[in-house]
């Protein structure tokens, strides 16, 4: 059975100890006991990790690559996570900065299901950036999400985002929410002959989030927003693969920032906001956009967006989705850096206009266009 | 509507910037808009987080109390945790040194529900130190772990846990490793006169989860271990609350790592691994021991179990439990650390004295009663 590998940057004093550090973790990874206490039988079935390769890459750092046999990570991607990064995430100076999944597990994990090329199959939007409006602020009533969404969708919004913050508050409650939601967004359909696709924020107490999914699904929804960081990576997964919601997954990364944030622990930008989401099952990757009010560099974003759309996988290539401090103004700036195949949330600077936030989504949507056209 | 209030540790030049950081994000853990987009009827409905305190700590540190309101966390753990660090915990130089929930969201999760005095009740160990096998490694069949847990059971644990990275592999799927496990402790009961609690792994893909968890319970588990870092703070919510299931719940670090080990963002280690874990429900929480195989600071985890069983909350004091270079030989050491309400958890020690693990049981209780006697 094909195994997957993980590549580790570790941070050692020298090529010794490293090498130390990396048996450590592929010990630590699946059987959790010294060497000397693994039974045979345990051996001969290749449940070990095994140290493939180890090398300098630059002053007191290394990078080795660890394979794991398939049945270590078993069907459940909480498990494949767990192999991949679970107990050796509590080690300081250790960060996962490839996963290569092979085979076996690609089929078992076989990444988006709509991706880029469903993506605009479902919104219409056959080129171009795709422009995301958020629904919000949280405290507003159903009511007033209802006519923003609207606004959006009567404007050319592709996709309806509600904000991740808005979940099932007493203020405006899941169920009443989407289905006034899906009312607004049916009603600027009848008048404009295009539907925005419309994602809800998944909520609810866990024993109620497949039945809440469910009813957004019969209501009109056309995907979800969900929270990996927060609700697991897991459950976006099954999400993602259910066969009876059979709908888009836009992910938040909400909660994830320790996991990128220091260089010396978590996961490189990519592989947390690319590779991992893709692996999941997201068809969007949300991030904090560079410029914005989170300190991600120009590069850490864009190894995001490569991440995501690599031709090479895993799975189909997905839309890198940049958030936070985007705007008209930065359209240009961010389609030069992005190119097409990107999908656009704005937020607060939508807000800001009011009821005349249906000007904003327009002139976003030319700002783009003229930038992806040259 | 009480609110409930969190500490942050700002990193800033000075209390000019650090303010102008805390109020950007009173912002951003609720309506996530610019102040002056907010409306009038979100502000006058109290959903704005509010800077009630700041004060320099140290040179650059600064420490911000702010309050947010339960509106905004809504009923669900998992938004309770998104307004705590959800969107800010993608900011450097940040980080959530207290939690005080008040009166309003400790109704809505009012913590443990077993707790120390629980679990002593539970395993019968009405004094000193519990200690808890670790059923592994990974790669065993379901006899060769059932055989553990006999031995196990026969020899004094009070609890025997399953490995974190055991869930529902083909070498021991879950339905048949928990019902043979149950029948070897069992077996064991009837020729001790006293009960090993056991603590299968959760398991399943997530819409299999509960009826695994009722399954399990069914077959006579006596709690669950569950990895919040991987399926979410709000799964372990709902398992510790059900009132179906009404087990303890044991929770386990994996994945949590980089929430504690950067000091300028995530938890404090008590946070995360004491008063996070009691807001959701955990009975005991497992952490990296001191002096083992993972960097925590004797600090550091007495810290996480002063956090663990403070007498003022939130909720019923729950057991620390200490995991990773645990042996016979540090049971003194420990018992003077940890005091006599504590989990000691075994594993690869143990696991190395073969079909003598039994006598491994034994001569930690001895160890750690004669250092609880002082």
């Amino acid at each position: 059975m094909s195994r997957f590998s993980v590549t580790y940057r570790i941070f050692a004093p020298d090529l010794a100890d490293a090498r130390a550090r990396a048996e450590g973790i592929a010990l630590e990874q699946t059987v959790e006991v010294p060497r000397d206490v693994v039974p045979d039988s345990v051996v001969e079935a290749g449940i070990l990790g095994q140290l493939e390769e180890i090398g300098r890459e630059g002053d007191g750092r290394f990078r080795a690559v660890i394979s794991y046999s398939p049945e270590s990570a078993g069907a459940e991607f909480t498990q494949f996570l767990n192999v991949i990064f679970g107990n050796s995430s509590i080690q300081r100076g250790l960060r996962v900065i490839a996963i290569a999944p092979g085979p076996e597990m690609l089929a078992r994990h076989p990444g988006a299901r709509f991706g880029i090329a469903g993506l605009r199959r479902l919104s219409g939007r056959a080129q171009g950036g795709l422009i995301a409006p958020v629904i919000k602020p949280q405290g507003l009533d159903v009511a007033a999400l209802a006519e923003i969404a609207y606004r959006c969708a009567l404007s050319g919004a592709d996709i309806v985002k509600e904000d991740h913050g808005i979940t099932d508050q007493p203020m405006a409650p899941f169920r009443a929410r989407v289905e006034a939601i899906c009312a607004a967004l049916a009603r600027a359909a009848s008048e404009t002959g295009r539907r925005a696709l419309y994602f809800p924020s998944v909520a609810g107490h866990s024993w109620e989030i497949r039945d809440n999914l469910h009813f957004a699904r019969d209501a009109g929804a056309d995907g979800f927003l969900i929270m990996p960081g927060l609700l697991g990576f897991g459950l976006m997964r099954a999400i993602a693969s259910d066969p009876d919601l059979a709908l888009p997954v836009m992910s938040h990364p909400s909660f994830l920032g320790p996991y990128v944030l220091s260089s010396d622990t978590g996961f490189e930008h990519g592989v947390m906001f690319g590779t991992l989401q893709r692996l999941a099952g997201a068809d969007i990757s949300v991030f904090p956009n560079t410029g914005g009010r989170f300190g991600f560099t120009r590069d850490e974003c864009a190894a995001i967006a490569t991440a995501c759309r690599a031709g090479d996988g895993p799975g189909t290539p997905i839309l890198p989705s940049p958030g936070g401090g985007m705007s008209v103004e930065r359209a240009g700036e961010m389609a030069a850096m992005y190119g097409p195949d990107v999908v656009y949330l704005l937020g607060g600077s939508l807000l800001r206009l009011g009821a005349r936030i249906g000007e904003g989504i327009a002139a976003m949507r030319d700002a783009v266009d003229r930038a992806d056209a040259g």
